[in-house]
């Protein structure tokens, strides 16, 4: 048989989807895997426990990745990437990360059933922390050589909790910042994620080809007023900071929709000080996060939006505290990826889309290292990070060998 | 002598002020006495001391209510209640309370000390939690007999708190409810106040004759949109709970500065759910209080906020949420004691100004009961519920002396 007529074992995916998904599974469908925690373990054990079982070579890295690997009988070959991770967000779906796992594992076990020979080793990983209960990326930046030991500092799940999901899994601080791969070993990363998005749905498109992946930027803005008494204390007498994060809420979303149609805005918190019916707010501290497909639009939005919070500090006599909680730039894919996963749709005979991925993923790591590419399933309703996370299973029968077929392309075309 | 030149004793005052301001004293040179706390209750047992000490009656009701009481020899005499409460908000300031339940034991140890005939018994009293650590306008309300069962349910405090407060000093909820005295037992109630606003100092005027106080309504407003992933879901398929927050913030302001101008309102606390940078909220409960001196513009303020409240859910596609948390009415003081107040004034020779009260007080308990009336000092800055509270001693003295008179006016005028 050629390569070209190659399909994986979509009855041997379905099994290795739903064990995985009883791990860590909640009552309402979805499943709670925050990275390190039991469940995720478990759903670490499971994988290791699969390669095994699958005759595939099995490794741990320093930043705690777990990767089944087909070694090829070139000793000088470099590594094919493919994979996703398996933690979740805190009740979240079923599909997240688990699925681009497993359609790697499923074409990594289809290669290996073909006898094909390989001209590099393929790689099936299970990235570390991807969804940042403890840093976010964490494993897939470390292996990139991009995790900074500040990063370590204050990440978003707090210390405290980054050092006990450590510790437990005799992981160290040393190891995440030394499990940097040579990019010279590298041949490329592949990954197959559901959109989380409606595009490819309403499009009635089956395959999303990703062509960038936003960057994400998140600052806390505070206004800072002055408490008084909220009765006896006049409307224009009052240095009210409500007013000044109300405003800025309302401005940023209408100049993100009038003059940045490709990208987002998202007001996610306020923490209000003193926070109590009968006082005037003194502070309020504003979870500001916008995301853009183009890095030039990208650092056009985000000075917009800090003119947006000083104007509307000013025009309410506040002050304003700016700070940088996080910056990822936009990571394009490379082409040669778009264009192996675009071949391997035209091979398969399904239906694609150029797209940009509004969400963060691990092959935003590889860029400037090696080529990356991903793949998008349909995702129902759109929904993600819930338990209402759904994507037909037709769907990632598709996704998986698309996958399959894009890493044929990349080895023999 | 007559009793119009008398004179309250402004050397014991300001001693007896100086020993109350060391309990629970603040670093910050303010008060830390939450009701019933352990500081509080030391301030109390130094009140009853006091009052022993001069000689006056001691009695403490079901309610927790402490008075010193100079009583009158005719065995069917009413009684005039003066005084106000010696609780704290936390980090409270020295003034807010205490200078009223201290001017009123001067005016009374100094009436026994003129040996004038009193007509009727002149009661010292400090309420039981007027700030609202457990409840607020406790001690008050429970005396004048309009606690009910379902204010002590879900206290502002909590009820934890509340249970544990009145096992603490062995009060129950029966007693809280059965401390009512029958109206016709009283003959008033009269209390000085500082005014914790900036309208006396502003108006160059020494004493502030209070017209009514204010009615003060409470609600939470929960904005209900839908949470999303604020990366993958575009902006015109957001339901964000944020925006009808901030649009009635703004919204709200705008309608009292234009339409309301005697009345205030306050969005004090924002609560967000989920309350994640990366994802569109679900739900934002809106802590808004307003206020209003006049009982058919309260009403009016009422209905356009609510409905403001409405046309920001609507306008975002939103469900909403309207849950009461609070309301009293406006309690217009007594002509016969705004009557009293002002002669004392011309007594006295002091300049005074009527004033409505834009916070609320023990005397409104009093509303429909029995002829209520306070009295205003200034504030410097207008600061208070906070260690910044301070009045000018010669200003305390003031207040103290016109309580004096208008009680002397009260009882033979």
């Amino acid at each position: 048989m050629t390569w070209t007529s190659l399909r994986i074992n979509g009855t041997r995916f379905q099994q290795n989807f739903n064990q995985l998904a009883r791990i860590g599974a909640t009552n309402e469908g979805g499943v709670h895997r925050p990275a390190l925690g039991e469940t995720h373990l478990k759903a670490r054990a499971w994988f290791r426990e699969k390669a095994l079982q699958a005759g595939l070579g099995f490794q741990e890295d320093s930043a705690g990745n777990h990767s089944a690997i087909l070694t090829s009988n070139n000793p000088d070959a470099r590594t094919l990437l493919i994979g996703s991770h398996l933690d979740s967000v805190p009740n979240g779906g079923r599909f997240d990360g688990a699925l681009g796992v497993l359609a790697a594992l499923e074409t990594a076990q289809t290669i290996q059933d073909s006898g094909l020979f390989l001209p590099v080793n393929l790689e099936v990983i299970d990235f570390t922390d991807e969804e940042g209960t403890l840093v976010g990326l964490l494993g897939s930046m470390a292996l990139a050589g991009k995790l900074k030991a500040e990063d370590l500092v204050n990440p978003r799940g707090g210390r405290e909790n980054l050092l006990a999901g450590l510790e437990k899994t005799g992981l160290t601080e040393a190891g995440l910042l030394s499990a940097r791969r040579p990019a010279s070993s590298l041949a490329g990363y592949l990954e197959v994620h559901i959109e989380q998005g409606k595009r490819l749905l309403t499009g009635n498109t089956q395959i999303g080809i990703v062509t960038t992946i936003v960057g994400i930027c998140s600052y806390r803005l505070v206004f800072i007023g002055r408490a008084d008494h909220a009765g006896t204390t006049s409307m224009e007498g009052r240095l009210d900071a409500a007013q000044g994060a109300a405003d800025f809420t309302l401005s940023a979303r209408m100049l993100v929709m009038q003059e940045f149609p490709d990208c987002v805005a998202n007001v996610g918190d306020m923490r209000f000080e003193p926070g109590a019916y009968n006082i005037v707010p003194e502070k309020v501290a504003v979870s500001l996060e916008f995301r853009s497909p183009d890095a030039e639009r990208y650092q056009q939005l985000e000075e917009r939006l800090l003119d947006l919070a000083r104007q509307a500090a000013l025009k309410f006599g506040l002050g304003l505290e700016i700070e940088l909680r996080g910056k990822h730039q936009p990571s394009p894919m490379s082409a040669k990826a778009q264009t192996a996963i675009d071949a391997a749709c035209q091979t398969l005979g399904l239906s694609s889309m150029p797209l940009a991925s509004g969400a963060g993923h691990d092959a935003q790591a590889f860029d400037g290292l090696c080529p990356a590419g991903m793949i998008f399933v349909p995702s129902v309703e759109g929904a993600s990070h819930s338990s209402r996370e759904f994507t037909e299973w037709r769907d990632c029968i598709n996704g998986a060998n698309i996958l399959l077929h894009s890493v044929l392309n990349f080895l023999y075309n």
